[in-house]
């Protein structure tokens, strides 16, 4: 009785077999760590192109600074310093729908708008479902994953940078397709023109290499856990963790009856 | 007041500063993601050679099938699916002594044997320094960290090959020198033959490139980390957790006076 | 400055104060548990009533035996035995949409339909929000949060004991009425008769004692932690965390082309 | 056959048992959640007495303001603020050696210098005791768990209740009698006289209510859970993880050259 189907891996006495290969002999020193993640999740090895446009999407979402996420992870190292599987789950626990989200939903925004249909091939129908998007979100008073930013709000650095390399390397589709439709239409809908920002153009980026969109908040937090191992590093050489919680400690306003 | 030193990134409105270079215009697309976690923990970039083999130790160390870790992560999808976060974490959060520690462990008491002096240059007192680590454990009825495995009674594929690679690439040293002799040594001893295994290997290996012992199983987790994402995906598209509690469900034998 | 309001509790050097009381003289010993957590969270003291209902609650949600996150936390256990908090939190991340959500989703369901406004006091008007929530969950091929059950097909035994305890508590409010007004309706819209769900129940229950929405899958959580303590201790004492392992991974069917 | 025995509960269509009694006609609103827990890990009913030691300990242990683990359970419902298990789970991570870890440290301590024979009678034999683990302590350098507290300078208020109480329990045993011995013959031996801390005394009578060592931490977390529900219904109804986040990120000192 076989009942737990896996194509991953398995291994025996000899060896050690991952997604149909000789881990020893065939994948470690032939494979990069990023292809590695690719080949994991969509089951197939990605071209030179696709995993070009992938590692840069990994780069592009690795860290942020000193972020939510990342004083999470030091301060429970700071309880926890024998832990750092809990500092690094910590920090990724915050990776939800108000960060590390964004990249998620937008691709899974862009993939909706597209259906399982044939790809459009003409920048007007493109146009057409960006507007009704756009106006959609508008309505429901909803926001809309992928555009504007806290921080660049004029314009996010990774976003043309991103858009040119797949270009470049052949995997620009639909999705980055759409977004930038999304980027030319909604100022007049809208009243305001807000940049599409680093993280859901990461998305429509991830849609285009045929990742499914329950998918990609998983890239965002692996790309996330190299910049948390960052964070978690410097904190064992040089804490913040406990003047952060001394700030904090020493700035409570305790109000007892509210 | 600028109370929290940091050296990993930081953000304006215009740009995205990573590890002191341009996030957009110098890193993505020209630094790849493993060399990009090399960097973030080491504080600085691998050669060539230090790269080929650190991606090579986390290609070893990202699966090994339906591990516990594997199977936490899929059961807390099946309770969460919503939040892909917590079921990484949950995977991750059972990297820890038994599994994933013995890389940092092994790391960890090959540094400590070998001290902060020089670096010793002949094979005689690495096997005397080995010579001591084993007797020392015997005695103290301590398991050695790095040695033995539960499948690969005779020899683990992946440490002939990551010893090769190493050598080849010019960053063998003395962390994995004094590695190799326990493994000479120990069976007149210990009197049986036990294998170097992988994640030793891989915690010799990462030591030999310079990071501190209490980083490495950072670098376990990353691996890890890509391979979970591999296991929730197939968890998405062909779950298993279900039919796993199923089966726990049904043979489970309830005695409520023990 | 004081930046960060917060009316929970502080110390200083000679003193402890929890939600405006000296801990030590005024709560330890006088204030049970499950009577602290309630306060904690409403910022307020329960009746005698309430916290019956609560406390009832709590025992209700504690536990339901090897589950998916029960079995989680036992082979976190299994892989980082030094950590408790890691197998605890690994549990508790299961708790999520699917298992331990129906009780916040069954009370928001009801506080949504009820409204901000006043509550209304005749059966019919019960009987007419209940016939409009399971229509349109019908409608939209919506699940209803509170109904039906996997094990309990005809009868959920802790919801007749919750309701006859909130009525006898004093505590029986609109929530509670309109939730068996679902159980009263839905035979005749859905063509089917499901059972009243414990977690839903205590959904409605919670909301009936004035607790925000948001806050009751935390309830859920507090719950389990305490049945999540009972399996880690008795994997501690008589380990299952291996034996699953070892079934699942000898019962995996490795298939490395689909 | 039965593979996985289990002394917790179990249900059938019908019933739901726990720990071997009737879960909505046996101990719904008959026994405490407290009482519950209790029950859970010892498997057996605790006395009165011992119910109100435990829930004195649960009640002293449960929150200490704005610590590390509760800000780091706000920031991470700051980032995800649709998971409350993730935030309650980010909080519980911090619950390691540094903090909550004194209470299992201190009982760990107790336990194995009384060891497994007949508990001593004698004054003497505690001071002896007592004498020896701070020597032991003092020579290798090692903290001794349970004394002396950051804030607590002189005396820790939690101490003298929870003794008292024992006391008048009935269950004041060897743990609690030989910790109060360390804190007689600490003085003469370190040349400094620190407080007896709440989360040691706290260990110490947990011990002498007979709960195996491993099993203390779990209610360090228990009680923890309380108190960090409270923080995130807090967050929830009036944020502060933004304001913090806002305040470390404006006083980062980022020295990418370091």
């Amino acid at each position: 009785m076989s009942e737990y189907p896996t194509s991953i891996g398995h291994s025996d006495a000899d060896s050690i077999t991952l997604l149909g290969h000789d881990l020893a002999g065939e994948l470690m020193s032939q494979v990069g760590f990023g292809e590695l993640a690719f080949w994991l999740v969509a089951q197939r090895r990605p071209s030179v192109g696709e995993l070009r446009v992938f590692e840069a999407v990994l780069v592009a979402l690795a860290d942020h600074g000193l972020t939510p996420s990342a004083i999470a992870a030091r301060l429970t190292l700071t309880g926890a310093p024998e832990s750092v599987q809990g500092a690094l789950a910590a920090g990724l626990l915050g990776g939800g729908s108000r960060f590390l989200g964004t990249t998620e939903d937008c691709g899974r925004m862009l993939a909706g708008a597209l259906g399982a249909g044939p790809v459009p091939d003409d920048d007007a129908v493109y146009d057409e479902l960006a507007t009704r998007i756009v106006t959609d979100a508008r309505e429901a008073r909803r926001v809309i994953p992928g555009i504007g930013h806290p921080v660049h709000k004029v314009g996010d650095p990774r976003t043309p940078v991103l858009i040119a390399l797949a270009t470049e390397a052949g995997v620009y589709g639909a999705h980055l397709r759409l977004f930038e439709a999304i980027g030319r239409v909604h100022p007049a809908i809208l009243g305001r023109t807000l940049p599409l920002n680093g993280a859901g153009t990461c998305g429509a980026a991830l849609a285009d290499l045929g990742f499914p969109v329950e998918t990609l908040r998983g890239f965002a937090l692996l790309a996330r856990t190299a910049g948390l191992l960052g964070h978690i590093a410097e904190e064992q050489r040089r804490p913040i963790g406990a003047a952060i919680y001394d700030h904090v400690d020493r700035a409570a306003d305790y109000r007892p009856d509210s």
